[in-house]
């Protein structure tokens, strides 16, 4: 408002060029409305948002394109591990400049991901910033009535569950930052990809929603880190958990950097970016899930027990002692 | 991500804080899970989002509370304009820093509001940002199923109707920043005062969505200029209309400055923020719309009438010539 322009169509013009392609679900209207329609359903409606912020959750130089998937990936994600399927998503964009050479890249793979995870653009704001780029996604999936999976529900004698490989994006994130990981793997340039991939393209396991929802007494995805996560699960459940490190699923490049030293098993469990399922399913379904996320191409991983108590989860090495961990996950403050 | 720290419990104490006692909806599970439930209904779900940034929508040192109300009326105005009922809101939060003299009003404000207009916190997202503070709100509402009022739909003969008054907000605007207006109103606090107030807090016409869903063609809420939101209603609806400017209600303090020339018609129809109802209503449906809206508690005014033709909106003088509008509104680039 402090800085108003003569320009009538600049803003809308941007949205008509970039964004009104995204709009194909029909409640959209073409993002020429002002308010967008999620149909009455007999579902529920599942409601996530997540921000990210240019200098905080990625980094100036990252290509638009994955600023963008990503943005739309943290959000997918947290709909999975609530067994939620996507409906649309709406985006707050706050940028300096109406820049094309940004703008391009951007709506291009934030549509690529909205068609191939079947999550529409459904409305949207656009807003000038005089500071880092914002990317504020709110997004809406469906679960039938009453099904939404909690975090709490985890019960004793349940299986402690992860998704994919733990520990990569820390590792990626070094790298970028111009870390030792990047010395270590100075050969090994596929190893560097795989990982700086892992950081900027989260794998949102929407596929596994459905068996998340059938099998889990409990879910939550892994933004900040493995082990405080799985804290916050305990405690919304009111349980404890007891995790077998070498459990915890690496790729090849993390075990490498752990095997060298590079990185400390704390880096692994509490680096956050993961965007991996975690989630409590009972013993005797623990063998149904593992088949069902087979058939959706997803790898689980059993790492550990729900135990009663109040303690935070347990980190035991080979040996069964206790890892100490200085820090569970991170905070914004 | 760049700047982690080992504070586990700085973002979720401040969460815990100062947003959940504002989570009283079942459906935001006291803000303690990933995510949270719109329940399924027979009514539509209305979807719209509106962010707020330091510097740009609100200056550095409005106060923390009225930064909160109106981040949160901007979208209540969205959902009365198109005919649907409150039903909840999510909220992210970039912050450079977790400044309890800042968040308490911030909270308590936003409280106050969620009370107030029936629309409570269901979850949000708090990051932190070395830039200026944004404020992103994507808020819901009930619609039954199939009566969203859309910006289209509006007909030839139709009245074009406003409410509240129009241009207030650009002159509060003004003083804040220190321009001619303050002089102009030196001696009179009260008219400063109330012109303050539009600019910072909106009065979203919630009480009048269930009339404007009975009786208007096409609706929108007026954010970024009269002329401007009008243009966009008529382009929607493949209209034109003419307008009476001496028709465009004004606040005695409005009315004031125009009479002495401080501000012009321009001011007053493209300067936005006003956040009044503009709808188009069938004439023989006008009387019927202007008593629900005095039982409502909202003043209404008919400014002039739709036409057919493609042509943007004319605004005519007292003496019915054609008022040339330099800009129609705000846009961000």
């Amino acid at each position: 408002m402090t800085d108003r322009q003569s320009n009538l169509s600049g803003e809308d013009s941007l949205i008509a060029r970039y964004f009104r392609p995204l709009a194909t679900d029909p409640g959209a209207f073409g993002l020429m409305d002002d308010a967008a329609i999620l149909k009455a359903s007999g579902d529920d409606i599942v409601v996530t948002t997540d921000a990210i912020v240019e200098g905080v959750h990625f980094l100036p130089h990252d290509p638009p394109d994955t600023v963008a998937r990503k943005a739309l990936r943290v959000n997918l994600s947290d709909l999975a591990a609530k067994g939620a399927t996507p409906a649309g998503f709406v985006l707050t964009l706050a940028l300096r400049a109406a820049d094309d050479a940004w703008l391009k890249p951007f709506a291009r793979g934030l549509g690529e991901d909205a068609a191939q995870f079947g999550c529409p653009l459904l409305g949207g704001d656009t807003v000038s910033t005089p500071g880092p780029l914002v990317v504020s996604i709110t997004a809406f999936g469906r679960v039938p009535k009453g099904q939404m999976v909690h975090r709490s529900g985890a019960k004793p004698g349940d299986r402690v569950v992860v998704t994919g490989t733990i520990g990569d994006a820390a590792s990626g994130l070094d790298i970028l930052k111009g870390g030792a990981v990047a010395a270590v793997l100075a050969d090994d340039a596929a190893a560097r990809e795989m990982l700086v991939g892992r950081y900027r393209l989260p794998q949102p396991r929407t596929a596994l929603a459905g068996a998340v929802r059938d099998y889990a007494h409990a879910a939550m995805d892994v933004s900040d880190g493995l082990a405080g996560d799985l804290a916050k699960l305990c405690a919304a459940s009111g349980v404890s958990a007891v995790i077998d490190a070498q459990s915890v699923p690496l790729s090849a490049a993390a075990a490498t950097l752990l095997a060298c030293g590079t990185i400390g098993i704390e880096t692994i469990v509490s680096g956050g970016d993961d965007f991996e399922i975690l989630c409590a399913v009972p013993e005797n379904r623990f063998e149904a899930f593992a088949q069902a996320a087979a058939r959706a191409g997803v790898t689980v991983a059993s790492i550990g027990t729900v135990i009663a108590g109040p303690s935070v989860p347990k980190f035991l090495d080979a040996q069964g002692r206790e890892i100490v961990l200085q820090r569970l996950s991170y905070s914004h403050f």
